[in-house]
């Protein structure tokens, strides 16, 4: 941590910052520069009671130095971690696809939509049992029997059952059917679900927040990691910003810039991502190009007459046309997918 | 809802899309214009299936018209909703100030703030005993032994008392201690949490999320009323923008717009709004001046010694000046202050 | 300026570091961390370059310190700028009002805003000549025309003219006529013009670009102070955000944060910054509470009927209502208005 | 445009709004709702004085239908425009590289960096001789004679030379040098500068503000289109976001939503829209997959002695790895580079 000192700041004012920083059982080191003075602390700057230095008086800022997070760092854990849930791989040079339904509507149309997304090439079936919905007035899932649903899903094609899980006491019962667990971007701050798959052991995939940074992504995963749970997937599916034309902004970027610094694999929601069928297939083939481990798409095989989501959402010729360009562009970047 | 066909649109789309808008129970107008055809749906556009329509060959985009938020909306209540806890009363020409530390840390620091608060005018302690925290390494709060201290400091001061409930299964334990339930901006889209506040007849003060548009904080009030709960009032703390020399920017036209629109009173926290302690005064004083019906700060005794949120954090001193504006801003604009 | 290194960093990344940082003439402290080691850099980093150094083998990131602009900062001087221009006084606890038209329409129009304006309180007269027009096809300004009717107004109330200025070449005419000169938005970072506006001695209103950060705002101003016109008033106008419920985001925290770094006055345009008339008087009256030195609004005589920018557009009651507010709560944190 | 009245709107505030849409030359349709009474407008609404509108009494908001581009339009040319200088060819399935250093320093690094260029396969060459820097005290360019060394890489390589101009009064000097004279993003709105490319027939590449909509860069592509010059390349390089850890956030949806509206060609700057020269080998196989027409990358022989913007530029060997993947995903896409 650097703590930047006013320039009319008085000396009692740096010596008070000093018995301050020592105080917190950490070492500073008091630099003089010719229009500012800093104090370098050197020590583990993520337990200790930061908040209140910047408002210690000739105190002008604080720079934090070192990452937040831990488990999920590079610097722990060099290798990157590979994620299984039955036939779907995720990351280590495989890029898994998981594809379907909004929401899980009836057992004809998930279980058409799973072989047809399988015969495409998808490892993973995502379909909605329990819903967040923006409106009290909007449909909220099959709940318990859209999961028994997704299962027969599973039984007919041996697909991954990705599903999402919306609160802490659902859990046990969500992870009895799915064989991954999906934090949706709502909940990437509900500490308490984040908890709560931690301490199970089925892989979990954790949306991105529309409004969260990426550090703070970490950190939620971090809550995962710390509760014993490895097996973790971040889901970078667009940004909140001054862009309306599509219905968030997918900043692609994030996926160099996570491989960098973690072992996670990294997947790419294009649906969400755009909120527009006719972008998918190329911001599909994009995340591919820009070093994703994995996609999750939304898929349908009426898409107009989708519950949820519609606009969006692929028919089945279009998933299959997006996966034939992804599977080119994986090549050309050297991986595989499905 | 109107849709906006495509210039090149064919008929046969054109028929495709009346012939939909009829199955799904509306009335659809053709209207032919110079350069696009528009068709404009009468009928109750917030129930039906409508995200499929701009898939539908053709369609070129979907314009909803009508507010998707009911209960809450002026529309079906005209007269200002006036919140009431205790001593406190927010709305109706009165502007309710809440005061109190970021988290209570002890019984010294409690009762010693609510007693400094009290006397320069708050009418509502708030302190955080369960805590959202970013990361899994800070200080997650005193949990039950916090909320005893917080009735320990209303026995002392009669203040009513603020506090933030995280999850569906802690809302009865809170709301025996909490004469006001906080939903944090976290949880905003919490949908059980909301439905389980919503259940009480407890008074709520539900935070807008940073990546939140006014109309999903209106709907997730609605989640609350829908339950059965009318007591509800908003508040805006800040959004994330591009802006990094404050935490979050704070947009206070939120407060008028919202008086337009809605019956639920609004309150301000220029503390997470700004970040800065130095901003504060500044920005309470705006709040009361663009209409706030309520106003909620950080207040600490010490702040560089608070477990959380130093940086933000008001001093007594300082809280008592903040006071002494914001009672001269609330008597020029026609309102009362505490 | 601190350069964190890598925690894999080599002995040798290290050293190369420093020759580098020598090398540019600037003073190395190397601090050796428990995790990380930093090199802090004593000496002024602003004409340097720096920005190499984080491309540099081991290196993490670079961390300015500095605040890179000068003559704007509070250190260079401390009093505050009051700048004057005819009956118009900003800064130095009067808050100047400059109101009228987006555009100049004609000479009743504009002569009949002006008395009207003025009559409420106003000591500035806003109004277009030259429009710059996010479309080609939108009406661009009256040009010359419209300036010789901004000193018709001048001359029938004394009032001081306000109108924009969009390129270099018509600096000089527009300075024949207006007594400050608006650089607008679109123009923050147009250097050319900024260069051309210093070179006069004509009092500058420098409105902040919808992307700008505050920092880049200052060293727009810095632009014209370098040039050596020390009256220059900074204008906060609305930043781009996710927010669609109104035109531009108002963070009005600029305010007190500028008041904190600079001697310049900050001027606020709560009709661009709202989009919406019925939010301008709230907005207004939360700027002066905010500190603000002054405002600059769009009022027209049949808003309706505007040639620009109707639908933020005061009539004269709305304008004098809004000035009657204001002016009380100006008296409420110690402020003279107009 | 649709006109939504309020729930409360009383019939005369409708005949009122009736009457004005007639006396602006179009013609409404009036549909009275179960909720609201909307009134769609017929004609072309880009030329009328709309804005007055949403200020009538009874008026809930005023929706526009048409996009307000023109010649830009699909609409009006179906084929996609190809730009061709010299040996770079943009758009028709050819993907265009310009490459080459942020600032022209001298003879030597340019035309060493021309010819490293040239061999990896950029057909253009990119150098800054007119510099926009956000500070006064930053370099600002070898100006003209910058120019000059631009002409001699061009005579030792045969690339096309793309350059900056950034005022309207230098576009004969630069139009003289240049092969492709590129609009910055602070001047995407500078009109005067976009009329004045407009009145050239040298190609422009006209890049996107970072606060700048996708509709208000088709709407400056307008200004030189409409002033009769249609070789214009549009250029996402990114946008103003919440997200600090890349220097801006590079929306690649951007490039598929504006091939369904518009034949210009897209070109896309992953060096500014991410800051960080690890980023931009993955964003530029990223924005090639994505559809993208051409790529503007800064290269330079060493990168961390650059001028300016030394921290998102490739070195040469980094550059030959990004071009080798970017023509392999070209390929996968159906496309050839270079």
């Amino acid at each position: 941590m650097i703590i930047v000192m006013q320039a009319e700041a008085a000396q009692s004012d740096l010596e008070h910052v000093v018995a301050r920083v020592e105080g917190l059982g950490l070492r500073p080191h008091v630099i003089v520069g010719t229009e500012r003075t800093v104090v370098a602390v050197v020590g583990d700057e993520r337990n200790a009671q930061m908040s209140g230095l910047e408002t210690l008086p000739g105190v002008a800022s604080v720079l934090p130095i070192l990452a937040p997070y831990k488990v999920a760092s590079l610097e722990v854990q060099s290798e990157p971690t590979v994620v299984q849930a039955g036939p779907l791989v995720v990351g280590g040079g495989r890029v898994g696809v998981i594809a379907g339904p909004c929401s899980v509507e009836s057992r004809e149309q998930i279980v058409q939509t799973a072989r047809a997304v399988k015969e495409a090439g998808a490892l993973g079936l995502r379909g909605g049992a329990f819903k967040p919905r923006t409106s009290p007035y909007s449909f909220q899932g099959l709940k318990e029997q859209g999961l028994e649903l997704l299962a027969e899903a599973r039984e007919a094609t041996g697909l991954a059952i990705v599903t999402e899980v919306v609160s802490p006491e659902d859990v046990p019962l969500v992870a009895r059917y799915a064989d991954v667990l999906q934090v949706g971007a709502r909940n990437m701050q509900n500490y308490r679900l984040l908890e709560a798959v931690g301490r199970t052991r089925v892989p979990v995939l954790l949306k991105r927040g529309p409004a969260a940074t990426v550090e703070e992504l970490l950190l939620a995963a971090e809550y995962i990691l710390d509760a014993g749970n490895r097996q973790v997937m971040l889901c970078e599916r667009g940004i909140r910003t001054f862009e309306t034309h599509t219905r968030f902004t997918l900043p692609l970027a994030t996926v160099p810039w996570l491989h960098a610094r973690t072992h996670l694999p990294v997947v790419v929601d294009p649906s969400h991502g755009t909120g527009h069928a006719n972008l998918v297939e190329s911001m599909a083939a994009a995340s591919v190009a820009a070093g994703a481990d994995g996609l999750i798409v939304e898929v349908h095989p009426d898409p107009k007459c989708a519950a949820s989501d519609g606009g969006q959402t692929l028919d089945i010729p279009a998933f299959r046309r997006m996966m034939d360009v992804c599977r080119r562009v994986a090549a050309a970047v050297g991986r595989t997918l499905g």
